[in-house]
């Protein structure tokens, strides 16, 4: 058994449902400490963290991995085919809560920096940042450990986060940023009135439905080179007045736009705020407006370190990377203020699912390809 | 002690909540058949009316009046100052559920046509039409009265309804129609997907928007001589869809017209139809409509009747009435069918209400008005 496999088992034996630590950063720590990382535990909040590096602090070269021990819960226990904290190798897969999203895909990228240790030039370093929340809210995680990392003077040249990006084969896919997403509540407030009689009253449904009509006929952009064109979708209206012969005095509409990096969540709130107050006062009533950005679009323009990752992915599994920025959120978001950073891991069809597995030959391969790359790096 | 009051107070005393009977028509056919007048229950499907006759079938000259004596429930019988039921007369007013709606108006024209019966001129006849289901469903009502009438050759020449259509002082108002009612429920449908990736789902709100911004800005017309302009609310738009990640593939809205005598439910129905085709095609959306004409528009124009009302209110209580169609609906709609038809009846600012009450004065004043016109008519 591969190290990275055994130590992936180890990892699916913790109960890591987040926030808890369950055991996985110190198990972790003791792996990568005798193997001479310096360990430093950045929990904040009650959020537990882990910062590891190899080689000296103010290393002029030095190769970050992110990623995350916490899971999310295994749901209903009874339609698991086996225990999702038991680690359990069968029929060629390793299976549990994490196994794909995203245990394996740590345990790779330690395993190739335990192996890679030994061999580094002087001016060389690697840091592992790896932290218990990322399925939760993610506030005092992979923030945590930059902000501390900042305030430490430690740094990563470049970032390579582990989780699972390949669609259909290992590598097939690598992830170099990511769409943004912004939500936000619409509140239209008229005047209620009889129905009977509109001229007395104020009803917010024309104004908001404007709103929505010109809001969704509106052409964000078309696209840059790396991503798609950026989408609103209006994905519900609702004023739940059960009488028609009353016109209501509120009425609401949620909207989520994901977007590219050619905006960025305040230039859209300030559009949706100057096409709210120009219906508004069209239709004389109020229209409240609740945004929040869950991310921002990101970018790490292909350049060295995509040009690396990709060409160690086609020495190790023949196929060449596509450069993509679908997909949902990672830490990515938040390592990309630190320095570029890259997503490469496994094919994940089962992550959140009940049965979480993952081929037992992905991760070795894996820790392969992550240690062709540290190689290169260092070369 | 007025005829007419001590009728009332005797009408309000007899319990009779929508459909029951509660002796009512029991009463006054006891009262009307003393007084000469040929009286026939015509109950359909349990539902009680009372037709009654004074001078020939055949009469040219037919004065007919219509009244309900049912009632909508007391509500919070702790709420009340007075039994309900009691039909009691305190501080200058007769206290009871019905005293405003509208067991003063039956008691005042059943007076006003008992003292008139001795005075008929031979080719006059008096004919009362009284429903125990107006404040219902009213399918039984009214509408069996006149379908009865027709099969036996019964006619009224005009008719007088005697809802409570004062507003601030007796007489004040006279209703000579009304305008029609209808609700539609629509239903958009699209197909379901994520909101990260709106091109492979259809999203049925910005169809359904759109319509109803449509229809919300439509101007239907801009009133006739005796009608407001007709009138189209949007209740409710409801999607219920609480995930912002998600697009949802249905969401539904309702909306209300009301309308004057340039449209009728048929030709609205077929507007919203042909609105809502053109706007699912634009779309590639389905949606359904549900379309339910709760009234139709309806007008006597100012003539003889109204003409003839008028000047007996004046001569009687010294206000020249305003010629009105606003306000809900009465069996007026139905009666309009069968010949001309006005309303007229007491200020009802509690009708509904707890604590329903009307002036003694009023009572005995409004069959005083109701005689004047009877003259009048006959002489």
């Amino acid at each position: 058994m591969s190290d990275a496999l055994s130590l992936a088992a180890d990892l699916i034996r913790c109960p890591t449902v987040t926030p808890t630590e369950g055991g996985a950063l110190v198990l972790l720590a003791g792996v990568l400490s005798r193997a001479g990382f310096e360990c430093t535990r950045v929990d904040r909040n009650g959020t537990p963290n882990l910062f590891a590096r190899i080689g000296p602090k103010g290393a002029t070269r030095s190769f970050g991995f992110n990623g995350h021990t916490d899971v999310v819960p295994p749901g209903d226990m009874a339609r698991w085919s086996v225990d999702p904290f038991g680690g359990e190798i069968r029929d060629g897969m390793l299976w549990g809560r994490g196994a794909s999203d995203m245990k394996s895909g740590v345990a790779a990228f330690v395993a190739a920096a335990v192996e890679m240790a030994p061999g580094l030039p002087s001016n060389g370093a690697i840091v592992l940042t790896i932290t218990g929340d990322e399925e939760g809210d993610a506030t005092d995680g992979t923030v945590a450990l930059l902000d501390w990392m900042e305030a430490q003077g430690e740094r990563m040249s470049v970032c390579l986060v582990g989780e699972p990006t390949s669609v259909e084969g290992l590598g097939d896919t690598i992830k170099i940023g990511r769409r943004g997403s912004l939500t936000a509540h619409v509140t239209a407030t008229g005047k209620q009135g009889h129905s009977a009689y509109p001229e007395r009253a104020r009803n917010p449904i024309p104004a908001l439905a404007r709103l929505v009509d010109r809001l969704s006929s509106h052409r964000l952009d078309e696209g840059t080179p790396h991503f798609g064109a950026s989408t609103l979708a209006v994905v519900t209206m609702d004023t739940g007045n059960p009488a028609s012969n009353v016109i209501p005095a509120e009425t609401r509409a949620t909207l989520n736009i994901r977007f590219n990096d050619l905006h960025t969540g305040a230039s859209l709130e300030a559009w949706l705020r100057d096409e709210a107050t120009r219906m508004a006062t069209e239709f004389g009533v109020q229209i409240d407006l609740a945004v929040r950005v869950s991310g921002e679009a990101f970018l790490t323009p292909p350049g060295p370190l995509s040009d690396l990752v990709s060409r160690a992915v086609e020495a190790e599994t023949g196929r060449k990377p596509t450069l993509s920025t679908t997909g949902g959120t990672s830490d990515a978001r938040f390592v990309k203020r630190h320095c570029p950073v890259v997503e490469l891991g496994l094919v994940g069809p089962t992550m959140h699912q009940v049965d979480e597995r993952v081929e037992v030959a992905q991760v070795g391969h894996l820790a392969q390809v992550y240690g062709r790359i540290l190689r290169d790096y260092f070369a």
